[in-house]
C-alpha cells in the first residue's frame, strides 16, 4: 500500500478533505449572486485574519503574482524602494522591483538573520524612498521578521510598508492595520490549507493614493479593476476567476474560522515548539535568529557529515514525507520542516520519527524515540 | 429539487465528473517526478491540439494573464502593433497593449464583423509594425476571425502574429505552425472543459528572438523563467503552480484526446449547426459574419420587442440555464449561446426548449417544439 506523499514543506501544505470536496463541486458561475456570495465571504474572512479594514483584492495567480501586483501598482520607474534581503524571498522581491525598473536599495543580511528595524531606518535616512518591501516569514530560512517594528519606522516617515505574508499569514500573529502595513500580500496554499493558485493583497488608503500616480504598466494585476468589480452590486472579478480554487479557499477559511484565529495561532506555536524540542533532543541545531517565533517553518542545521539535501531526498524516498531542502547558500547545510496549515500533534510525531530513522540510517548517532519523547513533553505541558 | 445551474455561456463551460474528481484528488507536490509528469503530459497534449512544435508555457492565471504575457514579453514601450478590434476582446487586447505603452494601431470594425486580412495588410503598409494582435474567436460576437489569412500577411512581412485562441482552441480548427501563429494564447476553461485559472502560450523562435530585446517589465509572466524551469530534468514551474487545476486539466485533456481532436471538432460543428437551425426555426436571426464557422458560440439577435438581457435573465431564473447577454453596443440586442466544451445533443435540445418556453412567456410567437425539431433534423442528417 502506498499512501499519498505527506507534505511537510512550507507550502503547499496538506489539504483537508472538505477543501478537496469543495474543489470537486460543481462550478458556481462567476457572474451572479452565487459567486458574489463566495467572493464576499472569502474577502471578509481574509480581512478578519489580516486584521484590516482596508480593501482586499484576490487574483488567480501564485503568491508571486501578488508581489508583482504591489510593484506594478504602487511605483513608477526610478522610484526608490528599500528591500531588506535575508533569504530567497527577499531576493525575489528585489528582483521583481528591479524588473520593474525601480531604484532598489537592498539591505543585505546573512541568510538566517532577522531584519532589524534600525537598519531600515538608516536606509531611509540616506535618501527618500517610496516604500519598504519585506517578508514577514522568510520561507527559505524560517525566520520571522519583525514587521511591527519596521512598521513603526515607516509610519513615522510616511513611507509605504509592503509585507509579503504569504507563508506567515494565519500561522504567526499579524495586525496589518495596527502595525501600519499598507499592502499585505498573501496566498491560499499556506496556513489556510487551501491549494495553490490564489493570491491576495490588502490595500490601504495611502497605497491607493500612490497607485493613482504610479506609471508602471499593469492590466491583469490592475488593482483598480478588481476594486471596481468587487464594488458592483453583485461582487465579481474583472477576469474569469479560478472558481474551483475559490470554493476550496471558502471551505478552508470556514474551517479556520470555526477553529478560531487565536486557537489556530496557538496550535502553530505548540507544534512549532514540539518540532524544535524534538530536533534539539537529537542533538541537532536550529538555524536562524529568533527561532522562538518561527511558528511556520523550523530550519535545522544538517549535522556534521550529513548532507541536508540527501537527508531530504532520503526521507522522501523511504518515508514519503516531503521536507524542504536548503536554498541558495544553505544548500546541503540546512533542511526545513514546514508545519503551517492542516497539521496536528501526530503529524509532528510522525515527521520526527521519520527523521530519527533516517538520520540513524545515514550514520548519525540517534537515540531512538528521543525526538518523539521531547515532542510529547511539549504536548504534555499544555 | 434544484440541480446546479447549467452553463451555456462561452466559458467557463460544464465540467466532466472526471475533472472534478481530479481537482478533488490529493495534491502532487510541485517539485518532483509526480508533478513533472503531469506538467509534461499537459504540455504535450496542448501542443498536439494547437498543432505546434514550439515551446508551450503554462501560467496560473486567467486567459487575460496569458494575453498580458505576450505584450510584456514581446515588446518595448513605443513599439507599433496592429490590433483589429471587432468586439469586446479585441478592445481588451488593445487596452493591454496601451497599458504597456505600445503604439497601438487599431483597425476598427463594427461588432459582428469579421477581420479582413486585406485591412491588416493595409495597416502594415502604413508604417512598420512589430506584430498583429488578434482573436481567433471574438467571444463577444461569436465571430471566428480568419487567422490563417492574416497569417499569410504577417508571414510575408516578417511581422509577429499573436492569436488569442482562448475561446476557440479545441472548438474550431487551428493549425498554429501551419498558419504561422507565433504566439497562441489559450485557457483551461473553454473547449477543454477544465475549470478556469490556467492560461498557456505557445512561443515561436521568432517570438523568442523578439523577447530577448523587449524591455517591457515582467516577472510573474516572464516566459524565459517558465522555459528554464520546464527544461530542468524534472519539469517544474518557476512559481508554485495551481496544482489542483493542473490535475483537472490533465484529466480534461485525456478525455479530449480519447475522443480525438478531429471528432471533437466535428461534434462542435454539428452542435453549432443544430443550435443555429433551432434558433432560425423560431424565426430569430443569427448575429455576426460567417456564422457557419462560429462553432464555439451562437450569437442571436433578440427579436423585436424582446430585450436580450431580460431574456437571458429569465432563462436563468426560470430554467437555471445560463446564457450570455450582449456586451457593449450589443447589450439588450443580442444574446449568446455557448456550446464549446462538454456538450452533447441533449444539452442543445434542452437549451432550445428553454428558449422556446421563455420566448413564448415573453409574448413572442413560438411554435412549440419547432426549434427542437430543427435540431433533431440536423442530428438526423449526420
Amino acid at each position: 500500500m502506498e499512501k499519498p506523499e505527506i507534505i511537510m514543506a512550507p507550502g503547499p501544505t496538506p489539504v483537508p478533505p472538505q477543501v478537496y470536496l469543495a474543489q470537486g463541486s460543481p462550478l458556481v458561475y462567476h457572474r451572479g449572486p452565487g459567486y458574489g456570495a463566495v467572493l464576499r465571504e472569502v474577502t471578509d474572512n481574509l480581512k478578519t485574519i489580516l486584521r484590516t479594514s482596508n480593501d482586499l483584492l484576490i487574483f488567480a495567480s501564485s503568491g508571486t503574482g501578488g508581489l508583482e501586483s504591489a510593484v506594478a501598482n504602487l511605483f513608477s520607474p526610478g522610484d526608490r524602494v528599500v528591500v531588506p534581503v535575508a533569504g530567497y524571498f527577499g531576493e525575489r522581491f528585489a528582483k521583481i522591483a528591479r524588473a520593474f525598473h525601480l531604484d532598489v536599495r537592498v539591505i543585505d543580511y546573512e541568510w538566517g538573520q532577522a531584519v532589524r528595524a534600525g537598519d531600515v531606518s538608516t536606509a531611509l535616512d540616506e535618501a527618500p524612498a517610496s516604500a519598504v518591501l519585506m517578508q514577514q516569514s522568510e520561507t527559505s530560512t524560517g525566520v520571522i521578521h519583525d514587521v511591527e517594528a519596521v512598521g513603526r519606522v515607516t509610519r513615522d516617515r510616511g513611507v509605504l510598508l509592503v509585507a509579503d505574508v504569504v507563508s506567515s499569514l494565519g500561522a504567526v500573529p499579524l495586525d496589518a492595520d495596527g502595525w501600519g502595513v499598507d499592502v499585505a500580500v498573501g496566498g491560499s496554499q499556506k496556513a489556510f490549507s487551501a491549494t495553490p493558485g490564489l493570491a491576495f493583497v490588502s490595500v490601504s488608503d495611502a497605497a491607493w493614493a500612490a497607485s493613482k500616480t504610479a506609471t508602471n504598466p499593469r492590466f491583469y494585476f490592475d488593482w483598480a479593476a478588481y476594486k471596481a468589480s468587487y464594488e458592483l452590486k453583485t461582487p465579481e472579478n474583472p477576469f474569469t476567476p479560478a472558481i474551483s480554487l475559490m470554493l476550496g479557499l471558502q471551505a478552508a477559511l470556514r474551517l479556520y474560522m470555526e477553529e478560531g484565529p487565536e486557537e489556530v495561532l496557538s496550535r502553530h506555536r505548540i507544534l512549532s515548539e514540539a518540532t524544535k524540542e524534538g530536533v534539539r533532543a537529537l542533538g541537532l541545531d536550529l538555524f536562524g535568529e529568533h527561532s522562538e517565533r518561527a511558528w511556520a517553518v523550523t530550519a535545522v542545521r544538517a549535522p556534521e557529515g550529513v548532507d541536508g539535501n540527501e537527508l531530504v531526498a532520503k526521507v522522501r524516498a523511504d518515508h514519503r514525507i516531503i521536507l524542504a531542502p536548503g536554498q541558495g547558500p544553505l544548500k546541503g547545510k540546512v533542511f526545513r520542516i514546514g508545519h503551517l496549515g492542516y497539521y496536528d500533534r501526530f503529524d509532528i510525531i510522525r515527521c520526527l520519527a521519520a527523521l530519527e530513522m533516517t538520520l540513524e540510517e545515514m550514520g548519525y548517532p540517534v537515540k531512538r524515540g528521543a525526538a518523539v519523547a521531547a515532542a510529547e513533553g511539549v504536548f504534555a505541558s499544555r
